[in-house]
């Protein structure tokens, strides 16, 4: 007798889930089984939701975040915004976070991702001739590079100053140093050589 | 100006996930990041597969197994398994396990869930008035309740097998004992003292 399984349809849907990041072949399973029964009022609101993110959410072309189609992007069509600070960001996720920060008013540049030769990432994969085109054509004042301080954020951040250069336009990052709340023992070293070297007169 | 957010579509997507087992506010969002991204292609798959989850499947009304409309259920309506013999389990996940084993041939039936006052679980969400009407309109010659050994399904098999014990069918359980390559030095006390007290001459 062949070892029995669960029809194709059931099946199919763990396949899914198991190719999403972050979900392993035992919670797909346990995702399906759930959707099948308690969660059942679940799977029509899911499927709806994945339909509309397909149907309706586009990439603003101008700063790559989102925005609903025909709806204006809340970065680039609002006036309000400074429109003479760029900050180069490589994710909306980044977007948000500084935005929550509260301490920034200027317009965004979505890479969509940092440059990484192993994952085959190269510089024509992100939106990097682009943010350079933007910065030149905004007349901006200031590109902030607001990427992550790891191996490949530090690489894009390189690649696109080195771009920006020759723009004239003022190249700045992210501080480095102390994070908020936290004592010397909670820190890297390399963290807190960079705190000692751009310490500040208070 | 009052913090930004992803529009409508993406705000429910990260929602209907969030409610998800097993996937968190973080760990939603960076999943609906990456379908607007590099995991596009799956966004028209896994909605679909959710419409064929619903479409074609359902609990076999015998067993409480899935199977696709209109297709035979492949235990119920199979005559090479074992129709005197019913294993009673909490999920269909639990059939699987079971015959993935290789070692029964009989027919199935799933409760569904274990009897727990705290979330709320009586007897009459479960299939277990079902069960008991099926062990006798099969004439079945053995019950094995095969549910878990902690203390919601020590109180579930005790409760099916009280409701059993009127028709006079044999009821026995799973052995409790020793994983199989597991030493002493992995085993739990408990375990260890039904290992001991089951022990078999050889």
């Amino acid at each position: 007798m062949p070892s029995a399984d669960y029809p194709a349809p059931i099946r199919d849907l763990i396949a899914q889930f198991k190719s999403l990041p972050g979900l392993g072949p035992r919670s797909a399973e346990r995702l399906v089984l759930w959707l099948m029964g308690r969660g059942a009022r679940h799977v029509p609101e899911l499927s709806a939701a994945l339909t509309h993110l397909e149907e309706r959410i586009v990439e603003c072309p101008q700063c790559g975040f989102f925005r609903e189609k025909d709806a204006p992007c809340i970065f680039c069509d609002n006036p309000r915004r400074n429109q003479k600070l760029l900050c180069i960001v490589e994710t909306a996720a980044d977007v948000l976070k500084l935005e929550r920060s509260g301490a920034y008013t200027g317009l965004y540049h979505v890479l969509g991702g940092k440059l990484s030769p192993l994952d085959n990432i190269t510089p024509a994969d992100l939106r990097i001739s682009s943010a350079v085109q933007r910065a030149q054509d905004l007349h901006a004042e200031e590109v902030i590079i607001a990427l992550g301080s790891d191996v490949e954020g530090e690489a894009t951040a390189n690649y696109v100053a080195d771009l920006l250069r020759s723009t004239g336009i003022k190249i700045t990052r992210l501080a480095q140093g102390m994070p908020a709340g936290g004592g010397l023992e909670h820190v890297d070293e390399l963290t807190l050589h960079q705190a000692l070297s751009g310490r500040r007169t208070i």
